[in-house]
């Protein structure tokens, strides 16, 4: 159905954009590489016969119209951006897939009843500004004008980059789309888990999305001279912080599901002979069920507070989000089964640990999403792979469930 | 003897350079900051009726002849680069109340047998290059061009750091002073520890100077998505890291007087929401006696190789310095303890954990060091602080031990 030579000529040529020598990519968001590789997919819509428009978000949307003009319209897509140093496939395969699908359907002549739009969404990743989804939650009116507040590494914040992006902040709701304006979201991804491999398959249905809590610890303790200073005498910031990284892998680890990552560390004053008297960590706690992730939560809040006042330091917890879990669309789960047997592949249905856009519309309308297989689960790392036949497999999956959920005519 | 009102507002005037809203001051080597800090201290120098000069590696000196112009000249001061945001008494007030012996000699009409030599050493905290004490190494021999290759966290080596600074890296020799050419090296300093604070002493004499090992370990794990990576599939390199800094605190914790301190730690790619796949952090260890402190080295080497054999991650440990602990002068020290006599002090002895030039004076000279209190052992900060009478009491201490040295005629 689809053209897999030319989905995977698209992949290589926007890898080309923020390109890295480990061979990986940096397309942070508001930058001049997310605003190219946009530029780049707006020349992919346009070619595949799509109406190009740009929302105050910055969402890049293309449109074919189906023979209704007033029915709600299929979203289909994902992000361009990228974390730091990150693979080829994470965010690019979702929107380039989608492009592929409706141009496949304006060169096979084939007619759908309700419009398709595809979606290259703002700022999935977070990871210029800590935060992420700005795009999908502007879509969905979960972004509120304190959101724009949260900075980057070099105190700019997302509203002033938005300026610079050529955007006003202060429109970022004329991006909100109407409750029943679209009849279903669908992306397709990788795993970024090792499921599909260890079954052998190419693609998969999504159950959910686990939901994210984001946390920022502050730990104040007293810095001094790192000779001068006998050990029981130290109020150590970063011994304290090291502890309370055992304990968020601890914590995490004796769940079955749940995932505890320390990804940011810092710290004051940094000198090789100081002992350091301010460190500043994230947490990223993970699961598919949120009464696990909380508990996850609460006992590493709990082990924090013993650890630093065991050590008589300080501790401070900031939350910087917290997204629930969400579960995938039962009708669009079923039109995505009924898709693999129709590109010949066995349905299997596994949950999602990474949060995409699709949490935010799922509030929105149906959602659902469909996985390929990640070379050894790999992903935000330059190793990430997906081999082109998989792709191709997923973009065919994505075909049929379009025409599923979009009708044809 | 000495003009402590004179002291204190020279110590006033020199925390002014490159002061914090702490309080506290930033004074790298070679920097801006620096410079100003010699230009004010070669202004007291000339007040003080010293011919001032600056040796090739930035050492400055202030010299007062004695009544034997071939006689070998004693020397006595301290450095005036400071770690970030540290302290006002550290450093300043050893070249500061040398420059106020000197006056108060010059003022009193006491003739030495000796020259006298004050000292404003260049880069002793080490601070900005991970190294230090460049100046008194090049005095002493002990700077191998290899060791000017140090970079700072922009990059900058010390060698083109020397150059912006005016100095010549390639001269650096130059500075060597040669053997027996000093009687002896003399220097007041904050204890930086508890002990005089103890034993209600404002001063106190060194029995010798703690040798550190600097060491850099570099963890090469595996990044990957942070929500999307089963907690037993990980090979986080900040995870092996948070553990291996709770082994640095152990094992010096289980010796009386080790100590060890990971004030530096560093982790990439550094995205909130991914697995770190590298982590640079450093180790400070250090003990007056060599075998204790590589024994500690040698355990935590042993534990962190353990640690990352298990968690499947690779394991560097690069050795950026290391000093031999540094035995002050029986002379020297019985001249100290005459001093303190003759000021009214009960001598008190003590090691001093922290390191300090006179390490590398020592193998040139016989090396002595005065302690004065420092309020709660704290230093390295901009909380550090001696009281004025404190300060007083040890530049007697030093003035009379500079007599003892140089003979008065």
């Amino acid at each position: 159905m689809v053209d897999g030579e030319r989905l995977w000529r698209r992949l290589s040529e926007l890898a080309e954009i923020g390109k890295r020598k480990s061979g990986g990519v940096t397309r942070l968001s508001f930058t001049d590489e997310e605003r190219s590789a946009k530029d780049l997919v707006a020349s992919f819509m346009e070619e595949a016969g799509l109406s190009v428009r740009e929302d105050a978000a910055g969402n890049l949307f293309g449109r074919r119209e189906g023979s209704d003009p007033h029915a709600p319209a299929v979203l289909v897509g994902s992000h361009v951006d990228s974390v730091y140093d990150g693979g080829n496939f994470d965010g690019p395969l979702g929107v380039l897939a989608g492009i592929e699908v409706v141009q496949a359907m304006e060169e096979g002549d084939v007619q759908t009843g309700f419009p398709v739009e595809v979606v290259a969404f703002t700022d999935e990743e977070g990871a210029r500004f800590s935060f992420g989804m700005t795009g999908s939650r502007a879509l969905t009116g979960h972004l509120s004008p304190g959101d724009l507040e949260h900075q980057d590494g070099d105190g700019i914040s997302i509203a002033e980059a938005m300026r610079d992006y050529g955007l006003d902040p202060a429109r970022v709701e004329d991006a909100r789309r109407q409750q029943n304006s679209l009849a279903a979201y669908l992306e397709l991804h990788i795993e970024q888990g090792r499921v599909l491999e260890a079954e052998d398959l190419p693609a998969g249905i999504v159950t959910g999305i686990a939901g994210p809590v984001w946390l920022r610890f502050t730990i104040r303790g007293e810095s001094g001279h790192a000779g001068a200073t006998p050990m029981n005498r130290r109020h150590d910031a970063l011994a304290a912080a090291a502890e309370i990284v055992g304990v968020v892998e601890e914590e995490a680890s004796s769940t079955p599901s749940a995932v505890g990552t320390v990804g940011q560390i810092e710290v004051k004053p940094g000198g090789i002979n100081i002992i350091p008297g301010r460190v500043d960590f994230s947490a990223d706690l993970r699961d598919i069920d949120v009464a696990v992730r909380d508990g996850v939560e609460e006992r590493i809040r709990e082990r924090a507070e013993e650890i630093c006042v065991r050590r008589g330091v300080e501790l401070g917890v900031e939350e910087l989000q917290r997204l629930d879990p969400a579960p995938c669309s039962e009708e669009v789960r079923g039109v995505i089964s009924d898709a693999c047997r129709e590109v010949g592949i066995r349905p299997h249905s596994l949950s999602s640990g990474a949060g995409h856009d699709g949490m935010h519309l799922a509030s929105l309308c149906p959602m659902g999403m469909i996985f390929i297989r990640s070379r050894d689960g790999v992903s935000h790392n330059p190793k990430e792979w997906s081999s082109r036949e998989d792709c191709e497999a997923g973009c065919n999956v994505l075909y049929w469930s379009v025409l599923g959920l979009a009708g044809r005519t």
